[in-house]
């Protein structure tokens, strides 16, 4: 029998098992009620959505399914870029992708939507689960969402992060280890210096707070379920594998690629969006290299490289499209995701029935 | 009840417990000894030891125990410095060190003891089980050890030096996680290539190879033992948690050291061996960032730095030592070895026997 943990009691989920929200056009409105219908929790990652297309998803979610689902938006953070730097990193990224578009063109501010537009949904909309990364929102917003009784889940990547979460009173822990795919959440410290395992990052921030903490990174298949449960994790956030479900908007290709990994080949980069992020190999991350002091504050460097992303992926080019993936992307099983949540159920339970 | 596994069938003993070869006179005969007294093995980390003095230590262990224990060697590798390179090294380190000395020389080949006599003790002391570290030993020492029914222990990062190693004939994989205090053992790739997390890297060299894997890294309590059995893993070893034992050879500042942490505070480094490792962040990796293309081949730097090492150590000056740690330092306990072996035998029977 699965374990009944406060976080499925706080969040009135039947798994203690939570969607990743992963940006780009992944968490689309089916995959987040597939997961939702099955027990688990899905997340809208709309860190990069407008504000009028996070309402629509959100209605549209709310078509599909009456189960809760959560939101999550990325905490604004300080960004600066001169039209040179800009310009400069235009023109690199036209010698970078060379083999595919010229079209490539400048661009100018803003760099994201508008945070305050951005939560001003999620609070209208009356969103029971309010997840965010990069940061904390600022006393004023949480008071906000306090009020209307939104349960709040904030990542942290080290203990110190995991800590003024706390204090802030925030609701749970997304603990994220550093086998974890797409953008590191560290905001306290350099993201370089807070790449703990699991195995460290886990056990550390459980012992050390008393809000309920949910383990993420390389959480495949039942084995780093019941691990993270071990560990005094009240659930887990597993992105990599929904990424290849039929119901993500991830692409076709990058699916394919999921579903042929053995091993871990992913690397951590700054390239994609200016912000450390953890993806597959792939050409333009290597090609990167040279121009790593080059590479322009997230979220401009994002904006900016969303044209050779696209066009990329227009074209089907792998190999300048970002590849989020966490280290476990090989046990990638490319089945349904309510198929997957029933499958893990199956699963956890015959891990948990049988001795070691 | 622990769970019968092959390692503990291979290697004769009661518990899945391997204390890890740590080098640098941490791993006292008394320590060794105590450990495998216990039910566990312990490893004498010979890597940077004279032939006679890993002679003198094997017969100094054998008057302390009839229990099998295991035998560390690094595998040499190629490596390079001019004359000037290593004068300029000199220079950084009196100049990193000034506050306590000038009495730092230049020094000169050999760098390290000669393995084929190394590995000569090995054999001529009929040690039943050989660890080895950076690499794999050459067909026709692999080939003696076979006729001596040695039983080897290699250690891979990533999952293509799991196959390797079982392709030539080894008998168990020690798997490495990014958490794990002290050197990466990569051998194939860089080591920043080579970081993955135990959640990850477990499963997929369990699920790819055949012979037996050995989880390390950030496995210091019985969540951190059970969790690596769940992964596939046939036994754990465990570094950092026998650092403080009072058997250990360990800086008595360094144990006070990893006491008082309480999270994760380590850090990547080249700056003491030539070769990646991690311990706990202090003055002496800070400052040493600043001349990271000047570091030297593995095992030059670390000659040239053991004399900087040595009179920290004597003026007890942390901030100048080594203190290799993994990302769980924080939960060094600082009892005896024998009795951390009885304490985890009934935490990992109290975990086993009661449901999540």
């Amino acid at each position: 029998m699965w374990p009944n943990t406060r976080v499925t009691k706080l969040l009135k989920i039947k798994y203690p098992i939570i969607q990743a929200p992963m940006a780009g056009g992944i968490t689309t409105p089916e995959l987040i009620a597939s997961v939702s219908n099955a027990g688990g929790l899905g997340s809208l990652a709309a860190g990069y959505m407008s504000p009028e297309s996070i309402r629509n998803a959100i209605v549209k979610i709310r078509s599909l399914t009456d189960k809760p689902f959560a939101v999550n938006l990325f905490i604004p953070e300080k960004h600066h870029a001169s039209k040179q730097q800009i310009d400069s990193m235009v023109t690199i990224l036209k010698k970078v992708c060379a083999k595919y578009t010229q079209e490539i063109t400048t661009i100018k501010p803003p760099f994201s939507y508008s945070f305050a537009e951005q939560i001003q949904v999620i609070l209208e909309e009356k969103i029971p689960i309010f997840s965010f990364t990069f940061g904390i929102p600022d006393d004023s917003w949480l008071k906000k969402l306090k009020i209307n009784k939104v349960k709040l889940l904030g990542t942290a990547t080290n203990l110190s992060e995991a800590i003024l979460l706390e204090r802030k009173g925030i609701d749970m822990i997304v603990a994220q280890g550093c086998e974890a795919g797409g953008h590191r959440g560290s905001f306290l410290d350099k993201p370089e210096n807070a790449l703990i395992g699991n195995f460290a990052l886990i056990p550390q921030i459980v012992d050390h707070v008393k809000i309920p903490v949910i383990a993420a990174g390389a959480i495949m298949d039942e084995r780093a379920i019941v691990a993270a449960l071990i560990f005094g994790a009240s659930a887990v956030q597993m992105g990599t594998a929904f990424l290849t479900c039929p119901e993500a908007g991830t692409h076709t290709k990058y699916k394919k690629l999921l579903l042929s990994t053995t091993q871990d080949n992913t690397a951590l980069t700054r390239a994609f969006s200016g912000k450390l992020a953890r993806g597959i190999k792939n050409k333009f991350m290597a090609k990167m290299e040279l121009y790593q002091n080059q590479i322009l504050d997230y979220p401009i460097q994002n904006a900016l490289t969303r044209q050779t992303r696209e066009i990329a992926a227009q074209k089907g080019l792998t190999d300048y499209m970002s590849l989020f993936a966490g280290q476990a992307a090989y046990l990638s099983r490319g089945i349904a995701a309510d198929k997957l949540i029933r499958l893990l159920d199956s699963k956890v339970k015959g891990l948990l029935s049988k001795n070691l």
